[in-house]
């Protein structure tokens, strides 16, 4: 089964590309007016129309592949499926339930209390829902740390969603559900043919001692599994491992070792240059999680910092308890923003190098860079299409990439394929 | 003609209200499962269904009132309708047209040269999508400055929006164009049956002289106009007028005599204390513009500061070059996030009191305090309906407050009537 989408604005996010329509807003980035076509779970043609593309063009494309869907690209834009690469997705149970409080209110009062009632089955009825308005607004791949990720695992598979799963652990009696937790989530992991993959997902620095970490990473090892951290998020966590273990959480989780693994650590709010260093030299991706942090008044990441210093740095939306939603458009714009306020400068965080954040660079940091989050022969055909009719989109021959970031919604989004199958199509 | 929306949920902006349902997340503002009614443009009826509203309940007035049309408000939220208290409407024109650029490279290589070519025609265009791009997402009024007003109300006529419109000055030969807009914009108003209300712009301190400010006051006074104007968007801006008149933006504005009309000033970020009692004890309105301040890097408005001294507080989106939408639910969320950022408070700004600057505080604003930003018998029937039943409204129980600002989107509005007309009927 191939399908093709004809004369749509492609934004394929790949360097130096064929691009022939123009240059994004900042540099690097090419789109064009062109055709995107996929065949299984394999992107096979992208090319500009009229320009002659890598296979000679898209109508020989056509011509030799009769019995292609071909999906009308005008008035649409095709870009690869968005990459949250933090959330809790099953928090949306607790969507709304307290806000404006401060943090350990929110956590001790509502958060806490609610998550110790929880059943695995509430847990899939949460992440179902969350699962759901993940694909509506475009994002095809999540990476998610949570109690119960075998619960989740199941929705996962059933609503074809792409998926990194990463069984959470703390101190005391939790390790050992988490031990339960994580091979059940390796088997369904299996069965998801390649869809899933499982990271261990310590909670942080100051909820996991030197023990605790070292029966997770051993764990990881002997599965060959990466990991997922919260790293720096406020203030109190640098405190609190300063006064434990004289160090900063960076430091302390590179001394257990986790950096050895592939680790992707989310909010990397408070780091020194030296942290910035460590996370740079073992290939950390920090994750950018700015609605959460801005919500929770945790602070900015120095976003800008991390990209100059080389660092990988991908985007996610948090749960939907800290943010209230699972909006990649939103969280997008949100950073994008973030980034010019706390530098003074509108010229940081170019929209392009936002888009990437949300597509190449968080392909790259679950171990997938090149293979995912770019629009390219051979990637996978985790593909979004956005509809560009809206009034919002006016006038639409300015650049897309600029209004990808600052002007589109996520209710633009009118198709969804991940690995080649449709999940949403409002066209 | 009647309208009648009955069994929605129902968040009426009105302090102490018939609330059965249950508070908002801070305080003071109460939401209730009820129905709402106008005849004309008066809204008539605003009660909780089963609790006997105001004139004896729902099933009294649906009795009493057989030709009512009656809408189906099951998930569905009622609110007043949104009040963009800034923006430069035509400059659709120019969105996305370069972005992510220092503020005068922006101002000087394309904005003010696009300006300059800019027809009465070309304003009009741009105008009529910004307009439908509001009325889509729920925005019933908008705040409007800019050159060729009357091109503007032209539009404003026919779209049916309610407006309040101020044609621009500054000093030079513009002040000639502003003196022939003037009286014209005030012709169409006239036609537009109370919808379209009239104020001088003048653009901002630093590019409006003592005698140009005199000449604009004159003919506000002689029409009995208001102002809207731009107020310490820059540190550039501080700069300048300390230099030529050695005091702040906001002492040279009260020693022109512009606080002496009724006046809004945009922006109002780098305010010291003294020009905060000044503005409150003028009861001039502060127009926080909180996306166009963050993607131009210009600063944070004193929000909680200004609200705290008593100043009233509203909502603008700016222009659509700025910002890149003219979404005003996404500039409610921003508003939040920021203010919480800039406090490194999560508990300030909560939910309600940021709904509350896009609706009563923008009526107040504009002298229409009571009569609009409401649901309230009497009111007049500016009205928007939400649709709640997306995934990111889940769980719908939870504080719709809440979800108004952290999690809805401009694409849930489903329904949309100005003084009572429909402007958007996606039911």
């Amino acid at each position: 089964m191939k399908t093709l989408i004809k004369g749509a604005v492609v934004v394929p996010m790949t360097e130096g590309g064929q691009g022939a329509g123009g240059t994004g807003s900042g540099a690097g980035e090419t789109w064009f007016v062109g055709s995107v076509a996929w065949e299984g779970n394999k992107i096979v043609y992208v090319g500009p129309d009229g320009g002659g593309g890598a296979e000679g063009g898209v109508d020989e494309f056509i011509a030799a592949n009769p019995d292609a869907e071909v999906i009308d690209g005008r008035g649409r834009l095709v870009m690869p499926g968005l990459v949250n690469t933090h959330t809790h997705v099953a928090m949306t149970l607790m969507r709304n339930a307290m806000d404006d409080v401060p943090l350990m209110k929110w956590l001790n009062e509502k958060i806490w209390p609610l998550e110790a009632t929880l059943t695995p089955d509430d847990i899939a009825r949460g992440a179902r829902v969350g699962i759901e308005e993940m694909l509506a607004g475009g994002t095809t791949t999540m990476v998610d740390m949570y109690w119960h990720e075998a619960a989740i695992a199941k929705v996962v598979k059933e609503e074809g969603i792409r998926a990194v799963l990463c069984p959470c652990f703390v101190d005391g009696e939790k390790m050992a559900d988490f031990e339960a937790d994580l091979p059940e989530t390796l088997a369904v992991a299996e069965e998801a043919g390649g869809r899933i993959t499982v990271r261990i997902g310590p909670h942080a620095a100051y909820t996991c001692s030197p023990e605790t970490m070292r029966r997770g990473i051993e764990l990881a090892r002997k599965h060959g599994l990466g990991a997922h951290v919260h790293l720096s998020e406020t203030q109190d966590e640098q405190a609190i491992v300063k006064e434990r273990y004289g160090c900063t959480p960076t430091e302390y989780l590179r001394d257990q070792g986790l950096f050895e693994l592939p680790t992707m650590a989310a909010h990397s709010i408070h780091l020194s240059d030296g942290d910035i260093e460590i996370l740079r030299g073992a290939g950390v991706t920090a994750v950018h999680n700015p609605q959460s942090n801005m919500k929770l008044a945790s602070g900015a990441a120095p976003v800008v910092k991390l990209l100059e210093a080389g660092v990988n740095v991908s985007l996610g939306t948090d749960g939907a308890a800290s943010n209230n939603d699972l909006d990649m458009f939103d969280e997008m714009r949100t950073a994008a923003l973030l980034a010019k306020h706390t530098a003074a400068d509108p010229s940081v965080l170019p929209a392009w190098e936002v888009l990437r954040m949300a597509t190449a660079n968080g392909a790259e940091a679950i171990g997938m860079g090149g293979e995912l989050g770019v629009l390219a022969q051979g990637a996978l055909a985790d593909v979004v299409m956005v509809d560009v009719t809206g009034p919002h989109w006016f006038p639409a021959e300015n650049d897309p990439v600029s209004a990808l970031v600052y002007s589109a919604k996520s209710s633009d989004v009118c198709g969804v394929w991940v690995d080649g199958e449709a999940r949403l199509r409002k066209f």
